[in-house]
């Protein structure tokens, strides 16, 4: 990088969270210099608006990475395996949404307020979480510091877009439809959305746990340094646009912080924003988490159900801490490393 | 009773729950004589049809009680309070959907499934449970009969039911408003409703809990005669119109009992039906639970997280088995016990 500025890519830029990484370069003053978009060869030709420049899409298949400094992927796991070792041969660090490098020992999988310390300055591939562990540990990382957890009972509300556009469409229409007393029928999803809410619809393991809640389990572990860590999850598709909410039960080795210890810790963390107000009922919800870079934590509660545990709930925008911005995240923390 | 037949009165006519009382007698063939209606001054004089019959609503505040074999309370716990000595003393016997009663040592709480055994054939005045507890209990009464539970950490999807026909109708317009891009504004909830979930709008206490995650846990303590057992709640409302879901972990004082043992258990239980299809991703969701008499049991696994501990996912009609089904239930019971 001759100045500050770096180059930039976003592969599939057409997608929920594509579109999402062009608003964040935007708010945050990212130091976009070249910018490229690539999705698939349906989309290609199309042209997006940047800053007032009109941006071509171009065909992630036949796609020239040289000059890129900095990609970022979000089109599927299947495509960021063809497309990153092709990329980091012409040199571009490849920030990676998808779970394609999520379990490599190989590759940082990253949070910067989490584990950014474990990120190296030479990372040409670094992954970003699962949408519910980034918002989890983002929430519980500031008090793992302080007091050792020893086990998390997880239960999720996940929007619509964690499923990409194409499932917050179909909730959209849905519900329209509901609305006005027309049949439905579901095309993206296996069950009825509007006004209902069903299991994550990912593939059940032998274990009876999806696929959702195995990522959250072995990432969270990942993130947290804690290979061992005993967690449970249960995660739940919910009639949201993009955020998720997180009910949380925390045990701890030993005895449980207060609870004003706990809202401290949070109120100085990084990227955690304290909404609890008990005499207003105004706790972590989608409609605030909803275009906010922080994730939302409140009832914070002593569990009286056990000696040592402490109860949240969260809120974080999907698209955001879930997914671009925390990926927007990690690359400033490469450039700041590098600089 | 001269004949087989019972004179039924439903205080609350015109509400959520009053509405379905009557599509539940006609639905169970509920052995109804003369029906009698009554509701606020408000909506005395409007007509409902019963079986082709047009009954009159009465205003509650001038009833006279006498010749009502049973009466549906379903208007709020300040007139069941009024209302319940006055019916009581006319000779009719009160089955109270309010929470006035429901932790009175000398009023039973019951789901006729869960502790049917322990109503009294004599009782006056019983009281039916909250709905999120009655929906719990009826879920893991069959389990804790064989296997003794130590703990349960239960997160909700609750459905708009729960707060009366006017939260369901905020739901309802605030969600056709958003669609239209229309500002929308809460007038019963203290939320916004539409595309949102919100921790459940009741008065918080001082440890933290609102009031209806405290009745759960008393509630859940009472009707399964266990006051000690430990039970941490999150209650949060989502934008669903009728059934209540839960997430719920069972800890156990000995050996978690295994998934196939607990799915016989279940199988073989009045008031439960099991929805765990893992091949077709199929568990317990509202939109096949509303309408259903039984509550939805899935997502049966070993929790990894503990040695002692198992998972279910739970739906429930918020209407029927949450309130006017199990009331209806515990008269049949005692009509049963009084035959």
């Amino acid at each position: 990088m001759v100045n500050d500025k770096v180059n930039v890519a976003v592969l599939g830029a057409t997608g929920a969270v594509g579109r999402e990484f062009l608003r964040i370069f935007a708010a945050r003053s990212f130091p976009v210099g070249n910018l490229r978009l690539f999705a698939s060869a349906r989309s290609a030709g199309q042209t997006v608006d940047y800053l007032g420049n009109s941006i071509s899409i171009e065909d992630a298949a036949t796609a020239d990475w040289a000059g890129v400094d900095y990609a970022f992927f979000s089109a599927g796991a299947g495509r960021s395996r063809e497309y990153a070792p092709i990329a980091n041969a012409a040199g571009c660090t490849v920030i990676d949404n998808s779970s394609a490098f999520r379990m490599d020992d190989q590759v940082p999988l990253i949070v910067p307020e989490v584990n950014g310390d474990r990120l190296p300055s030479d990372a040409k591939l670094v992954a970003n979480p699962n949408c519910t562990a980034a918002i989890l540990c983002t929430a519980i990382a500031p008090i793992e510091r302080r007091a050792r957890i020893a086990r998390l009972v997880v239960s999720t509300y996940q929007s619509a877009s964690g499923g990409g556009a194409a499932v917050m469409e179909e909730l959209r229409a849905q519900t329209e439809a509901t609305l006005a007393g027309r049949e439905i029928m579901p095309e993206v999803l296996p069950h009825p959305y509007a006004f209902n809410l069903f299991s994550h619809n990912t593939p059940i393991g032998e274990d009876g746990f999806n696929e959702e809640e195995s990522k959250v389990i072995a990432e969270t572990r990942r993130m947290m340094g804690r290979p061992d860590l005993a967690i449970n999850v249960t995660c739940v598709r919910v009639p949201v646009m993009r955020a998720h909410s997180e009910s949380i039960t925390i045990e701890f080795e030993g005895a449980a912080p207060s609870e004003e210890d706990i809202r401290q810790w949070l109120n100085e963390a990084p990227g955690v924003r304290v909404v609890d107000d008990r005499a207003n009922n105004h706790f972590p919800m989608p409609s605030e988490a909803s275009g906010t870079d922080d994730v939302l934590v409140g009832r914070i509660r002593r569990d009286p159900s056990h000696p040592n545990a402490v109860l949240l709930f969260v809120s974080g925008d999907q698209l955001l801490k879930g997914a671009a911005l925390n990926a927007v995240q990690i690359a400033e923390t490469l450039i700041r490393l590098r600089s």
